[in-house]
């Protein structure tokens, strides 16, 4: 999840703040889909600091024996600086770079549908990133960049604004949940 | 959205209090994935007022020219008392009754697939109302009186601790999503 480079209501590329809610809501669909990793990305040291805060209290504080779902959902998490310490971690870590998927509201030629990427997912070797931006969304230059373009979630409806952390759960499931599906 | 009745983490039968974000979160997955109305079920009039303040400041206050989108999905939003007023109300709006869908993390005798359940929804006249419980989720009772229980979640992992938020999200895409899946 990158807190930068994203845009704000008026295109403007900023930094968006930590929220807490989405520390706790992603790392719990990032544990319960069996994501190995779930990077927070701020380049700020101060919000970084808020994020280890956080994780201290509920790995080692009141938290870890008041609640230990959330210590165990926690683990999951990384605080980094960029999306560039993010990959190198993941070579770190899997001993090869990642490949990077990412969604937008828009259509861009050449995106996947989730079913190409949930089966390459499965199938392939290689360690997968997929990014989410905060605020009004990764900045056109990150989306371009990436390996793989997912779909849009497309719904029936003429409004599509869904939050990140809503976002983040509905991908997951498409990508990595069990097949509950049959053709219709 | 039931405050209650549902458990807490000691197995007792509690009301738990409104959370700001599960408010703009599942009103906007709501009237993204095309439903009617989305009933948050709060008995106490001290937290329905602080349900109504809220809704005032996005539809008529500063949020409303801030941010129109907040306002938009808002408007599926309705506070109500009880499950049966929420079933009252869907009487008066839909002119018959709704049947009722639960989840639970346990799995029921007869319990339902989500293809089933998607299927009866775009089948059916009958509105359909889906119950989503706070706190440890909804008592048994609830569960058992409710006309489909659908299979849990089922992750790949031995992790299954999504919050409400998260859960909406993915049991609405599973229900309600366009169809981007294939037969494995």
């Amino acid at each position: 999840m990158l807190h930068t480079p994203v845009y704000n209501k008026r295109n403007e590329v900023i930094a968006t703040s930590v929220t807490n809610l989405d520390v706790h809501d992603i790392s719990r669909v990032a544990r319960t889909y069996g994501v190995s990793r779930f990077f927070l990305v701020h380049p700020q040291t101060s919000q970084q600091e808020l994020v280890h805060d956080m994780i201290r209290y509920w790995q080692q504080g009141f938290g870890s024996t008041y609640n230990p779902d959330r210590k165990d959902a926690l683990s999951v998490l990384e605080v980094v600086a960029g999306l560039d310490e993010a990959r190198q971690r993941v070579v770190e870590l899997e001993g090869q770079p990642p490949l990077t998927v990412v969604t937008d509201a828009r259509v861009y030629p050449g995106s996947v549908s989730y079913q190409e990427v949930r089966a390459r997912i499965k199938r392939d070797e290689a360690p997968y990133l997929v990014l989410f931006g905060t605020g009004w969304g990764l900045t056109k230059d990150v989306v371009e960049r990436a390996d793989l373009i997912l779909h849009p979630i497309e719904p029936a409806s003429d409004y599509n604004h869904l939050s990140v952390r809503s976002a983040v759960a509905i991908i997951l499931d498409r990508l990595a949940g069990e097949s509950w599906w049959r053709e219709p």
